[in-house]
C-alpha cells in the first residue's frame, strides 16, 4: 500500500490536486500557494476579467486593490513574501489566519498542529521553508502541505515550482527543521494555517 | 478500493497531476490540454521569458513563432481549436501526433485505442468532446484523459475548466459518444494521442 493510501491526514488532498498549479514567476511561490489553498477551501474569488461568470483565484489576478492595500507588487516580484507578509495578505480574504513562527514551537508541537489541520476539511497548511535543509536547490520557499503519513513519519509537499520539483514526501523532522530557520532579516520562517469562516459561526 | 486504485491503465496519472492546470481563458481548453500533456511527456520547452534557467510549457507563452506559423492567436481566442487545428499545432513539437476522428471509429475501437495509450508511459490522450452529451454545461471542450477503470467501464477526465468542474469519472460509452459528434462546421470531434519521440529510434 502506498504512503498516500496509508495516510489518514489528507482531508483536502483531492481538492488541493484539483487546484494545484505552478508558480508563474520565480518569486510567486507565496501567491501560487495562496491561490491553491483559497480555491481548495472554496473561498469565493472576486469577479475575473477573463473567466466570464465563473470565479476562481488566479495568480494573474491576485493583486486586487485590497491586496495592493497591504503589499507592494514590485516588492513581491523582487523578493517574494516573508511569513509576516503573507499572513498580512491572507487577512484580506474571508479566512481565519493562524501564523506560526517555526522557532516559537517545538518539533512535536509543529507536527501536531499540522497533522490536526490536515485532518480538518476547513483548513489548509501553507509552509515557508528553507530548501537547503532538504538538499534542494534554492532558498526560502512556500508550498502547501497535502498529507501526513505516520509509519514513514513524513509530509507530502505540493511543490509549486513545478519546473524544478514534483510533489515530494519529506521526512517530518527534516521538514520542520527547514521551517525553523530564519531569513536574511533574521525573521523566522514557519507556516500558516488558514481556516474557512462560516457566516453562521461568526 | 477506489476506482483509481483498481485502474490498471493510468501510466501517466501522477505526472499528469503534477502538470494539471486550469485553462486561463474561456477558449484555451486546447492550450491547457496541450501544455499539461507536453509537460507530462517531458518534452523540452523553449526558453521562458519568466522562468530563468528552468523550462516548462505554459499557456502564457504557448504562442511561439512556430505555433503562430500554423494558427492565428485571435482565432483561438475567439473560437478555440478544432480537432484538425490542434493536430496541426501539436506537430510543431517533437512528438508523434495521431489524430482520430470519432465518427471514423467504432465504440470498441476507440475504447481500445485509448486504453492502450493510457498504458503507455510515452503517450498521452487529448480528448475533444461535446459537454452536452455528458449533461455538462457548455459545448465542445478539450481535456486530457488520465485513467481507465474496467469494472465501472469509465475514463477519468481531468477537466481543464477547473472553475466549472473537478476531475470526473465518466461512463466510457457516454464519453465516446460525446467524441463522436460534429462541430458547427460539420467536422467530427474525437481525440489525439501524442507520443514522445526518442532520438535513437528516429
Amino acid at each position: 500500500m502506498s504512503r498516500l493510501q496509508k495516510s489518514d491526514a489528507k482531508e483536502n488532498f483531492w481538492k488541493l490536486l484539483r487546484y494545484y498549479e505552478s508558480q508563474i514567476r520565480p518569486t510567486y511561490c507565496s501567491i501560487a500557494t495562496s491561490v491553491i489553498t483559497l480555491n481548495t477551501l472554496s473561498i469565493e474569488a472576486s469577479q475575473s476579467k477573463f473567466l466570464g461568470k465563473y470565479r476562481m483565484f488566479t495568480q494573474e489576478e491576485f493583486f486586487s486593490d485590497d491586496v495592493l492595500g497591504v503589499i507592494d507588487q514590485n516588492d513581491v516580484a523582487q523578493r517574494g513574501m516573508s511569513l509576516e507578509d503573507l499572513a498580512m495578505v491572507l487577512k484580506v480574504f474571508p479566512v481565519k489566519v493562524l501564523k506560526y513562527e517555526g522557532l516559537d514551537f517545538s518539533q512535536e508541537e509543529i507536527r501536531d498542529l499540522i497533522i490536526s489541520a490536515l485532518k480538518n476539511p476547513n483548513q489548509c497548511v501553507l509552509a515557508l521553508y528553507q530548501r537547503k535543509e532538504l538538499q534542494q536547490e534554492g532558498g526560502g520557499h512556500w508550498s502547501p502541505i497535502a498529507a501526513y503519513e505516520a509509519e514513514s513519519d513524513s509530509f507530502l509537499v505540493l511543490d509549486v515550482a513545478r519546473f524544478k520539483y514534483p510533489p515530494v514526501w519529506v521526512n517530518t523532522s527534516a521538514f520542520i527543521n527547514s521551517m525553523r530557520t530564519v531569513n536574511i532579516y533574521n525573521k523566522s520562517r514557519g507556516f500558516i494555517i488558514i481556516e474557512k469562516i462560516f457566516a453562521d459561526s461568526e
